[in-house]
């Protein structure tokens, strides 16, 4: 743990996310609470079931925190299940060894989509608030804490299939063949998800962050009409609100590369970008209106340290001296990964990135 | 099976891969013979195993005529499994039921790339050659018939992890680590598929198709070195041959849509194209250079008739009145789908095309 504490407000990674000048590219690892660290297996041994360790604030605290005690990553990510809103909605999460998460009570007819609710944060999901102000506690100011939800597109998926799937026809086909209904459902969890996103500002989160896990897998027609129009309303509805107007807000579309000018024009502050474009090419679209968080291949982790931190600097470089850039992976780390690559990576993209010089990136 | 049989060469399907006009729009589905139709169902059942039904010419004929006899297809393609090749070198090819499938001796070490050969396809390949001989024959000229490959980059992912990944970190992290190495096998893998694609051809397939499942799943400059570089190759192989020069030659690199120019640089006829672009944009990138196949989201085949018939015009009015459309789903078709789904696409296609007039596209 290299990293001083800092007001939190002065700290790397939110400087980066407005675009301001940084003494070094921030980086933060999606999933590095996770499967590939020892310590994170024992506490989810402990807790018995992957839901309680996501559903106790105090275990959620502990995951949470590990990955900062060994790298000098430059933020927190709340442990938390990306299915938390339908839960709450009374879908019934629940998991099965070895399979994703599934719902026991999937959307099968409108009068299923008709009585959904909006939940309300503090009532219903109750145990990520603490886990939010825990977490918060006991960063001690040491690295922001970014809160997060799935998406619109992403949860409704979810919610129509009852758990993952290749190619989620269902829910495609209730969007091609009842749009109407499918944009009542989207609207609905897009009102959850932005008050659960403020109610986790609340709470302490620092930046905001929504998988669009699935909206890569929507043909261009369909991905605008059902995943980005309803990213841009969350996006709308929380930069109109005081409370949250000034909480960076990241939006990460996977496998959406033709989408980024869009995605940029929402409002948001950064978009999240997959390995499969060139981070100067993506910054070359966006231009200046966002910062861009990625985007190195998760596999390069499984190869050397010599082409982790090669790989590590074609990013940076790719990218280049702007202000703007939050180094991650191009999706989650991987189980198979040693820690000890995660290591080599973090201190690559601090030391590559302070030693090309500040005036550059100012 | 409601198309005449007329002079193969002048097959509708040849011409829109020779950019040439056609009377109206040629239709086939990605794995069209497949688990959405009992009677492949049946077939498979009869054959004991996927294996059976792959390696044995009769059976394999049998499923490759089955969806002819349904729909009014425009091609035929070759019943066969990806992984001929590396069961051919020896690395011994297996299923293992709900999974996909599996080689017994993935690659392992330096030791095991150096010791792989080129199979003799008629010698090595024999199943798949008399298999090819039978089907031509059995098709009567009613239909072209298409004979493929998986692509070198495809091929070394299995015969390094020895079976699918999500990640494909172990054949990414060889990339990256033994450059070389990787070259060495790919350059082994892209003569024997140079080779096999010939003898298809000698056999009777009368236009070849490379399928780069997992290409999309390499960054930018990967791409470009481990898998476009080989398939460019295999291009370059076939076009200098008279026997395959006028064979024409299709590349799908499933998910490497901002890789379509250099794909369409290769001198190939035509690109296939996954749903995630819209056809008028790709088509515009690639203007005249290539045909191009595809791209209607396989999860609309789960939608309607209704919404089928409007989502394949919108394919059709996308890529617009020019000549090189080839109709086919962006992947291949699933097994939930209802086989009278199909027969409404194939007759949407024809219909909406044909009535949108000759002069057009020609």
């Amino acid at each position: 743990m290299t990293s001083p504490a800092v007001p939190t407000p002065d700290h790397r990674f939110l400087r980066a996310l407005r675009r301001e000048p940084v003494d070094m590219t921030p980086i933060w690892i999606m999933r590095q609470a996770g499967r590939y660290l020892p310590e994170y297996r024992a506490t989810r041994a402990r807790a018995g079931s992957f839901l309680a360790l996501a559903q106790t604030p105090e275990l959620a605290c502990e995951v949470t925190l590990q990955p900062l005690a060994r790298f000098a990553l430059d933020a927190a990510i709340l442990f938390s299940d990306i299915l938390t809103i339908p839960d709450a909605m009374g879908l019934g999460l629940h998991f099965v060894d070895g399979e994703g998460p599934k719902l026991r009570h999937p959307l099968r007819s409108a009068a299923d989509i008709e009585k959904l609710g909006v939940p309300d944060p503090e009532t219903d999901l109750r145990y990520v608030m603490d886990a939010v102000r825990l977490i918060r506690r006991e960063l001690h100011e040491r690295a922001p804490l970014i809160g997060f939800s799935g998406s619109p597109w992403t949860l409704a998926c979810y919610m129509i299939e009852g758990e993952g799937s290749s190619s989620f026809s269902r829910a495609k086909a209730l969007a091609l063949d009842d749009p109407m209904l499918m944009h009542r459902l989207l609207d609905t969890i897009a009102q959850s998800v932005a008050s659960y996103l403020a109610a986790q500002a609340a709470a302490g989160a620092q930046a905001l962050m929504v998988f669009d896990t699935w909206g890569g897998l929507l043909a261009p027609a369909q991905f605008r009409e059902f995943s980005l129009r309803h990213l841009a309303a969350i996006v709308t509805k929380l930069k109109a609100d005081p409370a949250t107007r000034d909480v960076p807000l990241i939006l990460f579309s996977k496998g959406a590369n033709g989408h980024l000018e869009a995605l940029a024009d929402t409002g948001c502050n950064a978009l999240g970008v997959d390995w499969t474009i060139a981070i100067g090419d993506a910054r070359a679209r966006v231009g200046d209106r966002v910062a861009l968080q990625g985007n190195l291949d998760p596999a390069v982790l499984a190869a050397s340290p010599d082409a982790i931190r090669a790989e590590a600097r074609a990013v940076l470089d790719g990218f280049g001296a702007h202000p703007g850039h939050v180094f991650n992976l191009g999706h989650g780390i991987t189980p198979d990964i040693d820690p000890t690559n995660v290591a080599v990576l973090v201190d690559a993209v601090h030391e590559f990135s302070r030693t090309r010089g500040l005036l550059a990136r100012s």
